[in-house]
């Protein structure tokens, strides 16, 4: 088992480790001795791994409650928070218990939040099933909901107790999902890890699950770094965005639609690093990219994409801050006006 | 002017003085330089005090924006919250702006927890106008909001960048909200101050008044000591409690109608001292509490004020903790199952 430590203020533990699902019982019951787990998942997580995780925490002896809720983005909402509080109501849970989020990204983000507000926080142990979530939601505490007005627009910062990560229930993600996940990996090695990416440039979409095992440890390791340096992200944190600049406009241009946020982050980087990187490091970067099913580019026009990020800066400060990463494992964290950076894209 | 240094981990001031209101502006801009102040208010204060406190904001260069809720418990709501984040977005308000509290607890809870969560977190300036919002919920940092299930079942820890109290707001406070706030004061006599708690035995609900400049920062100092000892509320923090056992009971028995908070803290500090304390404690602290018009009893039946502590206790664990004030200014936190709690009631 590998087992990353993050020590930020509240520090955890994040283990890796296949068929860790079945054993979580025991992880939990040494880490944080509540009485009652609650189950936080969706119904597309429920009926995969739902059964087996309760089963481990009825062995170690906790009592276990379940709440289940529709999978997808539109669930991460404040009516879905206020069912959660009700349910937490309802079955009793005081701050002795847990709560388990036991889900992709969504699953992670609203449960983290439940569990910041609720009796004003009490703990929660995150076991993310998806790539995305275990190389990226795992780390950082950033919890949120979605609000009518714009994503992730309400939330907490909020560490969890401990994460399980068990790379085998990648192995039943759809497809579409496990590449949606290999946008941000591929990002890890943009901006830390060179001999990442270019194991990465090595395999492909087949052949990548068996190294799984080390790759999710690698990307959470960089990310913890990170983190660790910028707990309430204030500065260096924001490397993490590389390809995210483009990638929030993008998805917001198709409506959080047409693509997938690490679709929308691969394109990102490709697109970033066209106009504003070097020519080879680009030509790597849209080769490996492609390589995983995952585009280079979009069809909507650079000048509306752009526009976008003008939206997106207003609420950020007076420049426009975006990452270039050159050499790859390299992230620059560069600032621009508006008007400048449209320049890198031969805009006026 | 008395400034109160609050030492937690986000450590901030509190500033005590007449006629603070119209200076307000000057005061905020010198702690936080936000470009835009969002004033959350409701409808009872907002026509006494908005216009003199976006007046001094204006005169320091700041832009605000208002938001009006209808006063009372009931919008210390989900519903409420989630108008506050809608006019937070159609404002544009960002991280570098500033929500200011302008009101009673109602508003400092729910603008507290908006400030907590809007962007994960955003400064917030409290500027409470009732005695109770002064002397109790400007510090601590405890902020919450209701839910169909129980009060301050959701919240969060977040400490205000400051705290401007203005003793002349108390003038123009109803007599009802004045005498409510004037339950927490002597409960602050009781558990830590026996020279506060004499000097309110020799004035009245009259006289008090030309004493409330020192009275607010003593009992601001009181809290301020006890919560920066035990600042996520684990321990100590406990014996701001007194008289809170049996004044939750009693507010939830007549469904939070009949007694307000101060009205019910009363009643359940005699109680307790008369069951659980001294005679001659008893005594004192029933005329001092009727001298300002609270009562010392209510016409409920012990028998179903514990059912309802009962209750209360699920939620905190297996025994009952209470506290009593024996001699005055010393308060004690005892534990006791909820069987022997009864005892001391000659209940079995």
């Amino acid at each position: 088992m590998q087992t990353i430590h993050v020590p930020v203020q509240q520090a955890y533990d994040i283990f890796v480790e296949r068929n860790l699902l079945s054993r979580c019982g025991e992880m939990i019951h040494s880490l944080c001795p509540a009485s009652t787990c609650a189950i936080i998942t969706d119904d597309h997580v429920a009926p995969l791994y739902a059964d087996v995780v309760e089963f481990s925490l009825k062995q170690s002896g906790f009592h276990t409650e379940k709440f289940v809720f529709p999978h997808g983005e539109s669930s991460k909402s404040s009516a879905t928070l206020l069912n959660i509080y009700s349910f937490l109501c309802q079955k009793e849970i005081t701050r002795s218990d847990c709560l388990i989020a036991l889900g992709g990204g969504v699953v992670g983000d609203i449960t983290g939040f439940a569990a910041a507000t609720f009796l004003r926080g009490i703990r929660y142990i995150q076991i993310p099933t998806s790539l995305l979530a275990q190389v990226d939601s795992s780390v950082g505490g950033k919890t949120a909901i979605d609000l009518p007005e714009g994503k992730n627009l309400v939330g907490a910062f909020k560490q969890p107790a401990a994460v399980i990560c068990d790379p085998d229930t990648l192995s039943t993600l759809p497809e579409k999902f496990f590449i949606d996940g290999m946008g941000e990996v591929i990002k890890y090695g943009m901006i830390a890890d060179k001999t990442l990416f270019e194991q990465l440039c090595n395999y492909d979409l087949s052949s990548v699950h068996q190294h799984l095992d080390e790759i999710i440890p690698t990307c959470i390791s960089i990310k913890r770094d990170v983190v660790a340096e910028d707990e309430l992200d204030t500065g260096k944190r924001m490397i993490l965005n590389f390809g995210h600049t483009l990638g929030h406009a993008i998805e917001a241009y198709y409506h959080y639609g047409t693509y997938t946020h690490g679709c929308a982050v691969a394109a990102g980087m490709c697109l970033m690093t066209k106009f504003c990187g070097s020519p080879e490091i680009y030509h790597q970067l849209k080769t490996c990219v492609e390589r995983y099913q995952l585009p280079s580019s979009v069809p909507a026009s650079i000048p509306d994409l752009l526009s976008l990020c003008g939206n997106d800066k207003k609420r950020s400060g007076s420049v426009l801050r975006y990452i270039v990463c050159d050499p790859v494992g390299n992230a620059e964290i560069r600032s621009d006006s508006l008007q400048d950076f449209r320049k890198h894209f031969h805009l006026t």
